[in-house]
């Protein structure tokens, strides 16, 4: 049907015009309740009011940023990109919801309402330890990155890829200036923080960062490696003591691997400088061996589906020998850690400085706890962009964190 | 119109059948003749019998590879992606020709008839100098790649541009298998040059030699700096004393702008050691100043529009500082001519190796001296790609290519 915006008094017959969705709920009535708290779109959960225990989640974008209202427009195509990525992904791994209904025009996405899980990020706040979780983020990222990447399809499926995304203007736009530019000069966005003026200064003034966030930004905005996430925080997962998922994949686009890896390991580095100021060490361990455990796993599935895949679009098995293909794949995981920890290096000064910060940090009520989780953050967000040319493994990481700890 | 093939006989009803075309022709009657001798496409040159200075020439796509019949199908769409360049580059510099009429759906592109024109590469083979060449080859690449970038382009726009030409997939998997790929293995395709085969050899177990080549097929996959000709050899470029072409563009998509540049080097670089062979030592010499006045006036001509270009997707005005821009800028442009001289050495390799060679070498009658121009194209090829990454300056590509003359 053509474009019209939902309201928590029209949700019900729109649902219950949908044949799968009528069927899913018996064509009982339903109960609409608007839960949306996010930046960009509305959100309402759908419960019949038979049985409360069929329920689901309606999202719909607007032609505005919803946080913002109707004076910061903002397409409602993102919604096409969230639709075509979620449908993608579900087919290469199990980490996403279940989706009943989709609609590119009406700009709706219909799923599962992950009622027993929380939000990564809440639940990282509160102390809540997911033994999983690294496992599956790890898993989730290799199939979802490999599988989508010219090392597994053919180069016309890989270019077909990139043409279905290639439309996601507005959002990597808003990447390139929120993560990439704003938060490292004297922009208007960026968080009025008068405490942090003299490190905002020193980044300013910095050439050699700015030469790395330059060539971190030109890789951004260049590159078409794989289908990312593109916002891929620990807001945008959603998870309890047995299952994972991502949702909020509206930022998708073909863009460089290291993207979605170095976002989600930024999220894990500043909850663990948060837990560092409120000195609760066993819990900061605990995303120590997260961190350290998901990029095992991360590399390990990678390159176990790579090896399972001795001819691609990339590397032809005629060109190569099993020798040849062990180097090139111990050359490029190491690139791909190196760009990995400079995205993470971007992402977490840009959660200090930038418009958007994250809760981890800036919901510290103590003002000097805040102040000094600020610093350390940035302290370790440059150490990162810095030495990222100079990782060579995965404990390389940890390393990079721990080196200006409570310094 | 519907696509339909044309032909000899049908050609000149079509051309009159077009207002702007019957218009140009004032309506006379058409001399048609069959003229093309290339690979791809029917070419054929109208010329009025009224007026014999009034002539086009008229080139179609057919669904398969002209020279190889039928049998060897061929999207007919690789002519949208000619139109497309061809009208794009006309925006952005003087060295395209006139653009009559095109058409997508009948695969048509009608033009100008460079009657006072050489092909370069036959010329180069006869010994004539060009004494504009070299600068006219130059603008054109700063030109056109720099225009295209994201150090120019709005971010929209320079997405834009990649969903324009993200379709070309058949041609660009040509490239990618028949320049990164089947002229380094054992492949049916390539050239049968038994008194090559311990070359061959060599270069199928030359570990280190074939990892620089997946590092650049990979950025020939998955980087889309700007808009590139696609096959910028020789062969491509219609010339004379005042005047310099391109044509023939149907591979144009969104790439690495060194594949560009160093497609064109590795022709000039092969007619060079022709030449070397022949002993032709004055026509080497100009070919040698030619390669060093085309890399330094693309390198001023691109740096001097970017220093006009202040703020550009990329580069934000108040992100950077002018010592900043220059640092990022010489980073930049040595970067390039690296990749730039890693895919000349590509291009030098397939060429001797694989399906498609250069009539330059090929040509050469004495057997005895074919096969020493192509051990030294062999020779150098392997220089260039091995030694790309510790290039610095234009100066380097001349040493490169000396190094292993007459070995």
């Amino acid at each position: 049907m053509a474009y019209a915006i939902l309201t928590a008094s029209s949700v019900e017959r729109y649902l219950l015009s949908l044949q799968d969705i009528a069927l899913f709920f018996d064509g009982a009535p339903l109960h609409i309740e608007e839960i949306g708290d996010g930046n960009l779109n509305f959100v309402f959960l759908a419960t019949s009011t038979r049985d409360r225990t069929k329920r689901l989640i309606v999202k719909q974008a607007v032609p505005y940023l919803r946080c913002a209202g109707e004076s910061y427009p903002l397409s409602k195509e993102r919604m096409t990109y969230e639709i075509r990525s979620l449908h993608h992904f579900a087919t290469l791994c199990e980490h996403i919801p279940k989706i009943y209904y989709s609609d590119e025009t009406m700009s709706v996405l219909i799923m599962e309402y992950l009622g027993n899980h929380c939000i990564m990020r809440k639940g990282m706040i509160d102390e809540v330890i997911y033994p999983h979780a690294s496992m599956h983020l790890g898993h989730l990222l290799a199939h979802t990155l490999f599988k989508t990447s010219a090392l597994c399809l053919s180069s016309g499926e890989h270019r077909h890829l990139v043409s279905q995304f290639i439309g996601n203007r507005e959002l990597c736009k808003l990447t390139e200036d929120f993560v990439f530019t704003a938060p490292f000069m004297n922009h208007h966005t960026n968080a009025d923080l008068p405490e942090l003026a003299d490190l905002a200064g020193e980044i300013a003034g910095d050439m050699t960062l700015k030469m790395h966030i330059l060539t971190l930004k030109n890789l951004f905005m260049n590159r078409n490696d794989a289908l990312l996430h593109g916002d891929l925080h620990t807001g945008s997962i959603m998870l309890n003591q047995d299952e994972t998922y991502v949702i909020d994949s509206e930022f998708a686009f073909m863009g460089p691997m290291g993207f979605d890896i170095g976002t989600l390991l930024a999220n894990f580095i500043m909850s663990w400088v948060a837990h560092g100021v409120h000195r609760h060490h066993a819990y900061q361990e605990w995303i120590l061996e997260t961190i350290e455990q998901f990029w095992q796993h991360f590399e390990s599935t990678f390159c176990a589906l790579w090896n399972a895949t001795p001819h691609s679009a990339l590397v032809s098995s005629g060109f190569t020998t099993p020798r040849l293909l062990q180097r090139y794949q111990n050359t490029y995981m190491r690139q791909l850690l190196q760009e990995s920890i400079g995205f993470a290096g971007c992402e977490v000064l840009r959660r200090q400085f930038g418009i958007a910060g994250v809760e981890d940090i800036r919901g510290i009520a103590d003002s000097t706890l805040r102040e000094q989780a600020n610093r350390e953050a940035v302290a370790i967000g440059r150490n990162l962009i810095g030495n990222h040319l100079h990782v060579n493994s995965g404990d390389d990481i940890l390393r990079l964190i721990k080196e200006h700890y409570a310094r």
